[in-house]
Parts: structure tokens; C-alpha cells; sequence
């Protein structure tokens, strides 16, 4: 096990009617004017929008509006925020939404204090020390970003995603009100939970060893997904799976799941310039991407995957059949991934091969390699996209 | 799935050498004049006290000394901590020891900020609002006090052992170097897991439906104890393991594991009276008030019980043996208590039955039941006494 500092200060305030205390604890962390941040007109649909807005307004809070935030978030916007932000003296940033939303915040909110121009610190590590503070009503599980560290945004000029992260930009608190899950078209709901299973995926394969408990905790994780993924496809009217499936995603990624063990994430970035080109669904682009890069590195460390195997998919071939145990373990993924509507290769989205050498090439742009499970370099990226055809 | 709200700020820093930051750390926390709270002269032998203490002479942070903590931490000591910080204008309690030594600390930390008589909160209910900022060096990894919220304290005036809790409460930050916990003695350590899994199972046996999720990531945890505790046992200098153990120690009270659940907590009340009359080990009394309290309420929700003794325990007869199922998940949790050298009857530490009926009626002072997944009654507590025999 690795030496690790755990710090995760985010409030969960969980279950039903929660979002009635928006406005409470906005003003708990000290806010007097809130940029109201979302995405598409969804909220104003459903309600959310006006009880947030009241629940602002009883507790005497100012808010400015900037909506329009899209998945794979846009500088564009960002930067229209944090100009938006400055001119306005906003001290609190709210996000209304998903990842997309939560993300496009964050980078407002370490923008807004930041002297220069704050793409320069996506594209040179990402390492943020000061931001306004955050708060989160969430209305799709999914990314984890309202209790994680991290926000990945999109750069139209050049098509760069890339990402930052620091404390500071761990949300002050995230209410989650599952019944706002139960609209979410089926597509959504299994990108969303795609992304929550690669963010176990990117921890659950290091090369760290002696961590038995996290395997275990990224496990049940694991295994609660493959379980409650078919019952709401099948009933996307369960609130009580509702509620199960946005935990997992929260835990998924706010830092537990990682103590004490080196995560890989190449698959992350790998699917970042296909999502940042081509603009599928990133859940979508992880169960393209996974596979591919499961097939390219089960080798370097074949009793992990043996593991993976038997542990998350019950593959239970002979102890002497590791190499088709593994290959196993891998094809229950991608059927898990089609099981709820969700691609594997390339060509299900009718995405071809002729542009991949470039996102091969732009995966190492800043970079000297990506993943630390291994550490792949550009000619590794392009025969991952290759095994993804 | 139950509303929740999860919110645990304490700062995990964890592995070889964390030790070296204390000074660090209490300086951030904006300490200047500490009380270095601890138990025995153990620290003093093992090298830790002088490596905290020249932590601390680095920064420039005074501290005071209160050692003396014992086992089942006393009211009087806690008194005389309350005094002595109020005397000395000391701003920060430095915890380093084990649970007791923390809840001691804690116990300070509100006394020293409350009006009145600490211990009448302790009596009647025990929410605490404000407290001095509490920092912890770990040595025992068992109870789980340096992230949790609450304390444990004894007054030997009448013996009673009663607890406070509140979020100012939980320590800034836990410094954690299993390394300290190579020289604990096998009984100790023993114990310790008993108390983990202690926590655990609190949380595990609940009548609330619909939390697949957290019912998964308990078991897990259940499941790593059982499989690191016979290697600990055999080869106590094993790092590795240690370090393990101690990761789960902290993650069975920190939170994450009650979330959107009611615990029970009565088999810790009805321990309670047992360790503060006989001054027996926590974790021996847990080990022996657990099997006893599971006999008394499966009946309650065997479905809950088979769960448990076919996931934690492997137990796997024809599932029309259902009673037969529990009542082996029941002995297969005594035997792995012994198997690390515990009680599992009062008998097996020399304790009649002259006062048990005693220990029933001081375990209800103050309350009208005990517990939540059955209530018990006073008459219930003295039937599980008696099935502890």
C-alpha cells in the first residue's frame, strides 16, 4: 500500500426534498451573490430550477443566471463565466446539473482567481490552489465530480480536453435528490452508469500491491452496478435504485476508492480525444475504449485481470485457464456494456479508422506518456484505437 | 435508502514517516499552544512521543503534557484536562494514542469550550455544538475515534459509560503509521479488530430496506477482518497487514458505512455496562455481547441474518435452511472471535451472573430502549446477559 492523505470535506445531503436546502446551505458557506450555473432548459422542465431559485430566494441571496453548459463543457463558456463573475462580484459558485455543469463551475470558480490565462494551467499539470467555493444540486450521477477534485473541460480551439484539480475545488456541499434521476432518458442513465464503472475501473488496475481492502471496496462497487444497471433499464421508475446508483457514483470518485494505490487512467485520456472530437457521450466512449485497452495490457499484470475476472464477473473457469479466465472476464464487461444499450467498438457508432493516428498523436500533446498501469506512449495509444475498431 | 447526510472533513495522513508531519499539520490547523494528550508510557519507549514532540519544537508550538489515559478513558481525567486547558489558554488538543486517548481528548476539547457540566450533556443525550480543534497520532487502530465524531467516556462515580457526539467533534486531521502498531501485544491487537468489526456489524443489522450498496461495501470490510486477522495473528511485524487492518479501522466509523441506514448500537450499550463494571477490554466485551444479542433478535428479520452468514461467512446450506444457515453464521463469527485468542462467554473471563441484572438496569438510566433494529427493554438486555453466560 502507498502512503495517501484522504481529505474529502464535501456534504453530502442525500434523499428526498433536499433540494429545499439549497439556499441554507448557500448561505451557511457564507454567500451573498450565486452564479446559478447550468445546462439545457431540462431543469426549468422539471421544476428543479424554481425550487432552487425560491430556496435561494427565501434565504435573501442574489443569483445571475449563465446556462448553456453542454456535455464535454466548453472554454468558451467558462470563459464567459469567469469574465461574467468578475464584472458581477459573485462569491459563490452554484452548479445545477451534471459532471458537465459541476465541471464548467469549478474551472469558473478557480478562473475567477487566477491572474492570467487559466487554460495555460490545464495544459501544463492542472494544479489549482485558490477558487470561489462550489456548492452542487445534481441531477445526473455520473461523473463524481460533485464531491472530486477535478474538472475536465474542452478547448473548441484545437479540440484539447483536458483537465485540472485541487482541493479547493471539491464542492462545500452536493445535494442529491434522486427523484430528479427518474426523467433521465435510458441513454443517459447508462452513460452515466458506464462512467461511474470506469472510474472504478481506472483504480481498480494498479500495479500497487498489498491493497486488499480497496480491491474488495472497488469490488462491491463493482458488483452493486452489475446488479442494480439491469433493474433500471428494465424500471427507470425505481427511486430506491435510483438512490443506490447515485451513491455508487459519488463513491466511485470522491478519493476513497483510491487510498493507498496508484490509478491508471489512460483510458480516460485515451477517450478524451475521441469524445473531444467526435462529441459521443463520454460513458459511451469508455465502454469503446476499455476493452481495447484491457486486450493491449492484461499482460503485464495477468493475475489482476484473473481477479477482475473472477471476483467482479464470476468467471469461474480452472485455476490453470488464467489467459481464458481474463479473455472472459473482459467479453462480461463488453456485455455488460451492450446489456444496457451501450457500444464496445468504434464502428457501433460509426466512427471510422481514418482519424485516429491524429488522436493518437494529440493524446501525447504535454505528455510523455498516459497511464501508469503502463506507460503508454503515442504508437501504444494508436493500436489501442486500432483493437477498438 | 434513508435521507443522509455524510459529511467527514477529517485529514487521513496515512503511511511510513507521516509521524514527522504533527507540527506541520497542528500549525495549519492554526495551533500555538497544545495539550499533548496521552495514555501510557508506551510512546515514550517506542520513540513516538520524541518524534512528535520535535515536530511540534520545529514549528514553534508550545504544549503541555497530560498523560494517564486509561482503557474505558475516566471522567476524572477528563476533568482535570478541562481545568488545565482553561488554566494554560491552550487552543488545541493533540490526541496521541489509541481510541481512549482520543476520546479523552475529545472529551477536553468540548469541556474546555462548554458552560457548565460537561457531564450532564453526557447524560442526557450528549449533543455537543463547539469544541476546541482536536489533532490525532494514532497508535492503536481499533475504535475508529480519529475520524468519528464521538467520544466514550467513564464517570466512576457510579460507573456509568456514556457518550457525546457532534461534527465539531471529529479530529482535523489522524495522522496513521501502522508501523507504531508492529509492538502492540496479540491481545491488543485482537481486540482492535473485534472493535472494527464491532462497527461494522452495528451498521450491518438494520430493518432498512433498499441498501444494497452500503450492505455490499460492509461486507467487504467484514470480509478483508476475517482474512487479515489470522495472518496478523501469525506474523504480528507483517507491515503490510497492519497497514490494512488499520485502513479498515478507520473506514468502518468514519461514516461511509451508515449511510442511508439506522444502525443498532445496543450490543455496544450492553458492553458498555459489562466494561465499565469488570474493566474488561471493549473488544472482549463486544466478542461476547455480539453472539448473545444475535441469538436474541434473529427472528426479528431472519432474511438479514441468512445475508450475513451466506456473503461474510460462506455459510451455504440448502436455502430451505434458513434457521440452520443463521444459527452457523452465528458460530462461524464465535470461532473466528477465538481463532485470534477472544472471549465469546462470560464465563471465559471469569464473570458470574451475581450482577447482571444490575448491569440490565444501569444500561437503561437515561433511556426508555436500547437500540434500533429491535428495542430493547430492560428485561430484553438482562435475557441477553443471561444468553452470554
Amino acid at each position: 500500500m502507498l502512503n495517501f492523505t484522504f481529505y474529502n470535506p464535501a456534504r453530502i445531503i442525500f434523499g428526498d426534498d433536499t433540494e429545499l436546502k439549497t439556499g441554507e446551505w448557500t448561505q451557511k458557506y457564507g454567500a451573498k451573490k450565486v452564479l446559478l450555473h447550468y445546462g439545457q432548459s431540462s431543469i426549468k422542465k422539471n421544476g428543479l430550477f424554481d425550487k432552487v431559485v425560491q430556496s435561494l430566494n427565501e434565504k435573501g441571496i442574489a443569483y445571475v443566471e449563465l446556462g448553456g453548459v453542454v456535455p464535454n463543457p466548453r472554454w468558451s463558456l467558462v470563459k464567459e463565466g469567469i469574465e461574467l463573475v468578475k464584472k458581477e462580484g459573485i462569491d459563490f459558485i452554484l452548479a445545477v446539473g451534471g459532471g458537465s455543469v459541476i465541471d464548467s463551475a469549478k474551472a469558473i470558480a478557480a478562473g475567477a482567481r487566477y491572474q492570467g490565462d487559466l487554460w495555460d494551467v490545464f495544459m501544463n499539470g492542472g494544479a489549482i490552489v485558490d477558487a470561489l467555493p462550489i456548492g452542487v444540486v445534481l441531477t445526473i450521477p455520473a461523473a463524481g465530480s460533485e464531491s472530486s477534485s477535478g474538472s475536465v473541460i474542452t478547448n473548441e480551439e484545437g479540440w484539447f480536453k483536458r483537465s485540472i484539480g485541487g482541493e479547493v475545488l471539491i464542492p462545500k456541499f452536493a445535494i442529491i435528490n434522486p427523484k430528479y434521476h427518474l426523467t433521465l432518458p435510458a441513454y443517459q442513465t447508462a452513460c452515466g452508469i458506464a462512467d461511474m464503472f470506469a472510474h472504478l475501473l481506472e483504480r481498480y488496475f494498479t500495479q500497487v500491491d498489498n491493497v486488499d481492502y480497496t480491491d474488495r471496496l472497488i469490488e462491491a462497487s463493482m458488483k452493486s452496478l452489475i446488479h442494480m444497471a439491469p433493474l433500471i433499464v428494465e424500471n427507470p421508475d425505481d427511486l430506491n435504485v435510483r438512490k443506490e446508483i447515485a451513491w455508487i457514483g459519488t463513491m466511485a470518485h470522491n478519493g476513497t476508492m483510491s487510498t493507498g494505490r496508484l490509478g491508471d487512467w489512460a483510458s480516460h485520456n485515451i477517450e478524451h480525444e475521441l469524445s473531444g472530437i467526435y462529441d459521443i457521450a463520454h460513458g459511451a466512449g469508455l465502454t469503446i475504449i476499455f476493452p481495447a485497452w484491457m486486450k493491449y495490457v492484461y499482460k503485464y499484470n495477468p493475475a489482476r485481470f484473473e481477479q477482475f475476472a473472477r471476483r467482479v464477473f464470476d468467471v469461474d473457469y480452472a485455476y490453470d485457464q488464467q489467459e481464458k479466465t481474463i479473455l472472459e472476464g473482459i467479453k462480461r464487461y463488453e456485455r455488460f456494456a451492450q446489456s444496457i444499450g451501450l457500444p464496445v467498438r468504434l464502428s457501433d457508432v460509426q466512427i471510422g479508422d481514418d482519424r485516429l493516428k491524429e488522436m493518437a498523436e494529440k493524446c501525447m500533446v504535454g505528455r510523455s506518456s498516459t497511464g501508469q498501469f503502463v506507460k503508454l506512449k503515442e504508437e501504444d495509444v494508436y493500436q489501442i484505437y486500432l483493437l477498438a475498431k
